[in-house]
């Protein structure tokens, strides 16, 4: 058994609402090894920063709140490492004299985490580094779908399933933003209320170009069939340029569009051409944080990631990932594999095209197969005054 | 026991996700009493329209079904009668020899069966006329809450306190829109999530003139002191002058302006003048047709004010109102009462001054004693493929 390493775990990137059951499954595993814990403080930001904390001595208590409670334990942080960044990192890692670096985040974590693992390759710094993957994007290639997904994804099914019911009641066209830049993945899942006779009519994916003509008449065909249209839109969307159908001008540190226009420019589109009474909704941190909804298989996939990469016997040479890999459908099994950072970083998975239906508004079955076994299970929290037992921990500010 | 009498139940205006609750509540009762059951589809606009489904025999499971589905199972309307309208209707009542009307929905709906009670007066025709209040916007008068107000508040409140874990994760401004367009119950249910330890710095309500200066050195205090700011923002917040802040052009057929463009507008506000990252939602639907999180007092009271309904003995003078009193707050216990339809219609209920803190952000400790025992207790949905399992029953359309 390996004993009394000094180990870091840092969070990056969107929180999900299991992106904590990670942390906590790789503090239960090093506190079983022993090691000398620490957690920086809003991901590398906190280490050049120097704001550290040490993780040995939380309670089994506190740390069974801490795993169910949505947003970074540890604090995010958006900033992409340059060259000069990923050498001071080094240097204050050498000084901690850490072994082992845990980054749990998503692409963009993932290729910060890559070029701190090849610099350290580079001076001979034998530093095991881990990417602990939890995206709600479902964009890192290599492997089946990233936890933190599997929630959203039921977040975003049951909240169609239950718009449809009131736009049924009170017929018009309903808009619903959701997240998904330039995957729309967490958009596909609004396609498995459709499973349980809900009707979701169309689904605007950014793997689609949109086009408008074909947007208005699928419109139409919904309400006079149905006397309503429910439609799902990745806030991504792009027209056929390529270019995002809205976006404010606002960006992110990482030169991305800050996104939100979308919902106010597709009602007034179908205003305009169908003068039919609309609705919109534009649900933003909420698929992230529901963390009352949060899919059981999602929770446990969370764990265990952790867990697993905690116990991966991987050499220093370069950067690993815990995968998850799908063993089979009926019923639905699953393992964790190892996958190399090289081959995940600066990719991003979209939607395949046999996932997308003919039309481009719907998913085909194949794609409802890969999606429904991740959202199945409840997992609910504990409930304090009536609301889900979320804790403040201070670990952070 | 009365028997063999023809009753006709409708649903108007916004659905809850507990209005069914109320159906399936009379529907029992009066099966008890061996009643003919009509449902009119889509509200009094079914009534002209001639469209009536038989309700008596529908089985227990189908029932329990259909109350835990959200929207309105018979259909709604927005129809708002004239004289005319109200007219026609009392004769197809007449001719179908209708005893007992029950309209369950909220302020508009109330208005609509006062004016329908009045004519069957005026004419002598014996129409014994019962509003069965369901909103979630808790403005009607004369009663403690409205069936439907429990749920909406316990969504919006766990959803802020989710929220404040994930902007804390990564620091900026977040600006979370939910109803209400005169009264501020839904966005003051948002103070419930800091009896968690969560933080919801602001609360901008109808009731509070929207001062721009004021609002904005307040969420520079929060960034300064927290490092972020949860805003709550009605979507019928004003400006001094009694105008609405921001607002489409759309109306709805009730004359209401439809509301949108709030959230984009304070956030262009925070960003020209403060410079800070920020992130909105507008939760729209979400609050009315989450069933997976409704308040289990409210899924009880949005019953117990159907069934009671069905067992008053009123005469047929006037319309009536089953009204929720509250009978103490440590243990919260309530009862049924009555209430008459003309000190109801036309009125709405706004936060009253002692539940609004002197900044005009937050709620007072007795604006959280009134609310807090309406999100208590969960009542879980049955779950099917992973979602909650709702049914469509081909009641309507």
């Amino acid at each position: 058994m390996v004993s009394n390493k000094n180990i870091l775990i840092a969070q990056g990137g969107g929180p999900t609402n299991v992106i904590n059951q990670s942390l906590v499954g790789i503090i239960q595993q090093e506190n079983n090894y022993k090691s000398k814990i620490l957690g920086s403080i809003n991901g590398v930001n906190g280490i050049i920063n120097n704001r550290f904390i040490s993780l040995n001595k939380i309670s089994d208590n506190d740390l069974k709140i801490i795993a169910n409670t949505p947003g970074a334990a540890l604090g995010s942080t958006r900033d992409k490492p340059d060259k000069k960044y990923c050498k001071e990192i080094l240097t204050i890692l050498q000084n901690k004299k850490i072994s082992k670096f845990y980054y749990i985040g998503g692409n963009d974590s993932s290729d910060s985490l890559r070029i701190i693992s090849e610099y350290a390759k580079d001076i001979k710094y034998n530093l095991q580094c881990f990417l602990i993957p939890n995206t709600i994007d479902n964009d890192l290639v290599c492997n089946d779908h990233t936890p933190g997904f599997g929630s959203a994804a039921k977040y975003v099914a049951q909240l169609f399933s239950g718009i449809n019911y009131d736009v049924k009641s009170l017929p018009g066209v309903y808009l619903g933003i959701v997240m998904g830049r330039h995957a729309g993945w967490i958009a596909a899942a609004g396609e498995l209320a459709n499973q349980n006779g809900s009707h979701v009519h169309k689904i605007l994916l950014p793997e689609v170009p949109f086009d408008e003509t074909k947007f208005l008449n699928g419109i139409s065909n919904d309400v006079e069939k149905d006397g309503f249209s429910v439609v799902i839109a990745s806030e991504g969307l792009k027209n056929s340029s390529g270019e995002l159908y809205s976006a404010s001008k606002v960006k992110d540190s990482f030169g991305h569009t800050q996104l939100g226009g979308l919902a106010p420019k597709l009602a007034e589109l179908v205003n305009k051409n169908l003068n039919i009474k609309y609705h919109w909704s534009v649900s933003d941190y909420l698929q992230r944080s529901a963390r009352h909804i949060s899919s059981k298989t999602d929770v446990e996939q969370a764990i265990a990631v952790g867990e697993v990469a905690a116990n991966m016997a991987a050499d220093a040479k370069s950067g690993y990932m815990p995968i998850i890999k799908r063993l089979g459908n009926e019923p639905y099994k699953w393992e964790i594999d190892v996958g190399d950072l090289n081959e995940i970083a600066n990719k991003e998975k979209v939607l395949p095209d046999n996932f997308i239906s003919n039309c481009g508004f719907r998913i085909t079955d194949e794609g409802v197969s890969y999606l429904s076994p991740l959202i199945q299970g409840e997992s609910y929290p504990k409930y304090k005054n009536g609301l889900p037992a979320y804790e403040q921990l201070d670990l952070h500010f």
